[in-house]
C-alpha cells in the first residue's frame, strides 16, 4: 500500500493510482471544510461513512443504467473507481430553495421549486466557485453543448433516483452537487457520474421534522456531524443501527 | 404638459402616460447612478444626450427590422414609445470581458470573448440584480422558453447592429444591456426592445486608445461624463461637433 503513487490530495479525498489502467483508488478523509475552506475540522468517522454512502448511491445508479465511476469498495475508507477527465463544473440540482440560491434570489429557505433547477458552478476555489450559465460553459469551452445536454440528463436521473432512495427512508433531497467526467471507450467518449454522492454533497432534511442530516450541521454548528451521517446510513441500512460506532471518543490507555 | 399623468419615476427616466392608447412618453433625466444606486450625481446634459442616442440606435434597429418601442422623439428630453409589459430581466451581451463578468470569472478586463455571451440578470434592486440562468428564468416563470429564444435572437441582432454602428466611428462595443418587453397585437404577442440604448447601458471603448466613453467614466471617476457622451454623439453625427454644448456651466446672472 505504501508504494502507491498519490495522484491528488483534495480537501476531503485523496486519489491514488489504481491497480489497473484507467482506475483510481479514492480514499475518504475525515476532513470537513466549508465556506470555500475557511472553516475546517477533522471529524472522526466521516470518511468511513461517506465511503459507504457514496458506494450505496453509485451502485444503485449503476444498476439502473446511470453510469458512474464506481467499481467496488476496497475497505473502510477506499473505493476503486474509473479514472475520468473531470469536467470543471459542479453540477447542482435543486428541488427546494436553500443555501446560496435562496440567498441570491431572495427565496425563503425550504420553498418548493416549481421544478428541479440545474445550475453549473465553475470549479475554481480562487474565484469561490462562481455560478456560470450555459452561455459561459460553451463559450469558454468548459463543455460542449452536447456535454451540457448529457450532464442535464444525467443530473435529472440522479435526482429522481436519489430523491426516491431518500424518500423511502423519510428524508427529503433538498439539493445536491455532482461532478461529471469523460471516459473514452475505443473511438467513443461518454460522460459518467464521478467524485462522490454523500451527505457532504447533498442537503438532506428529515421529511417530518426538517432536521438537517447533511454538511449544514457542520457549516452552521447545529449538532454532531457523525450523528447526522450515521442516522442517514442506518436508515438506509448501510450501517447497522446498533452496530459498532464509526466514530466516538478513542479509548486512550 | 403639466396635466400628464406620471406612471413611474426611475433612477434615470420618468414615464408619463402617452397621447394615444398603449403609448408612453419617456423623459430622460440628468441623474446618474451606479453600484445599485449607492453612487448618485446629477450630470447636466446627460438626459439630452441619451434621448438623442437612444433615438439614434432604436430608429436604426426599427429600420433593419429589429422591433423596438421607439416611435419618435418629441423634444430635447422626451420620446414617444410603445408601452410594453417589461420582462423583468436585464439582457446583457458581452463581446469582451469587463465589469462584473471579468471579476466573477477571473478574466482580464478587455479579453476578447470566444463568442458573444448573453446573460440574464433579474431586475430586482433589493437583491442587487443577481445573475440568473435560463433554468431560473423558466422555472420561476419570468419568461417562457420561447421568450428566452426570442430574447437571445433579438439581443444578438442588436449586438451585430450596434457593434457595426460603433465600429464605423472607431468605437468598440464591449458589452451592453437591454430590456425587452411584450406587446399584444390582436391575438398575437411578440417581444420588442424597450427602455434605452445609450452610453448609460453600454461599455464603449475607443478602438485605438481604449479610452472609455461610457458610464464607467462616472462609476470610476475618470473624467467628464458629458465629454465622453458628447464624443460618442458627435462621432455618430447625432450632435454637431462645434454646435451648442448640451452641458456646461450655466450662466448665472
Ligand atoms: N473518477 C475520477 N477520476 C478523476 N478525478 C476524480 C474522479 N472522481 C473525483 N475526482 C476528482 O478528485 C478530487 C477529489 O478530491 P476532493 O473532493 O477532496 O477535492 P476538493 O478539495 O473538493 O477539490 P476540487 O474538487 O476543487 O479539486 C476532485 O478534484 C475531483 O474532481
Ligand atoms: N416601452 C416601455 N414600456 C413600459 N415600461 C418601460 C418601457 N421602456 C422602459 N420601461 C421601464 O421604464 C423604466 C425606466 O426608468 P429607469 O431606467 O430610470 O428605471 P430604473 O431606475 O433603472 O429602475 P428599474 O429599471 O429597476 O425599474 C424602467 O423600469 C423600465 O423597465
Ligand atoms: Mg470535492
Ligand atoms: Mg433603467
Amino acid at each position: 500500500m505504501a508504494r502507491r503513487r498519490m495522484i491528488y490530495e483534495g480537501k476531503a479525498k485523496i486519489l491514488y493510482e489504481g491497480p489497473e489502467p484507467d482506475t483510481l483508488i479514492q480514499y475518504f478523509k475525515d476532513d470537513a471544510t466549508a465556506f470555500n475552506a475557511q472553516k475546517h475540522a477533522v471529524i472522526e468517522g466521516k470518511g468511513v461513512l461517506n465511503n459507504r454512502l457514496s458506494e450505496h448511491f453509485m451502485s444503485g445508479l449503476n444498476a439502473i443504467g446511470v453510469p458512474t465511476h464506481f467499481i467496488r469498495r476496497l475497505n473502510m475508507r477506499e473505493q476503486l473507481v474509473r479514472m475520468v477527465e473531470i469536467i470543471p463544473l459542479e453540477v447542482v440540482v435543486r428541488n427546494f430553495a436553500a443555501g446560496s440560491m435562496a440567498k441570491r434570489l431572495g427565496i425563503d429557505e425550504g420553498t418548493a421549486l416549481p421544478r428541479p433547477i440545474i445550475e453549473f458552478y465553475l470549479k475554481d476555489d480562487a474565484l469561490g466557485d462562481p455560478l456560470v450559465t450555459e452561455e459561459h460553459v460553451i463559450a469558454f469551452g468548459w463543455a460542449s453543448q452536447q456535454d451540457v445536454d448529457d450532464m442535464v440528463a444525467l443530473a435529472l436521473r440522479v435526482n429522481d433516483f436519489v430523491s426516491g432512495v431518500m424518500y423511502g427512508v423519510g428524508i427529503r433531497l433538498v439539493d445536491f452537487k455532482i461532478e461529471i467526467g469523460r471516459v473514452f471507450e475505443g473511438d467513443f467518449q461518454r460522460l459518467i457520474v464521478a467524485d462522490e454522492i454523500s451527505p457532504d454533497s447533498c442537503r438532506l432534511w428529515d421529511i417530518e421534522t426538517n432536521q438537517k442530516l447533511d454538511k449544514d450541521v457542520f457549516r452552521h454548528d447545529i449538532g454532531s456531524l457523525t450523528d447526522a451521517y450515521t442516522e442517514v446510513a442506518t436508515r438506509l441500512g448501510v450501517m447497522p443501527r446498533n452496530g459498532n460506532k464509526v466514530s466516538g471518543p478513542k479509548l486512550v490507555q
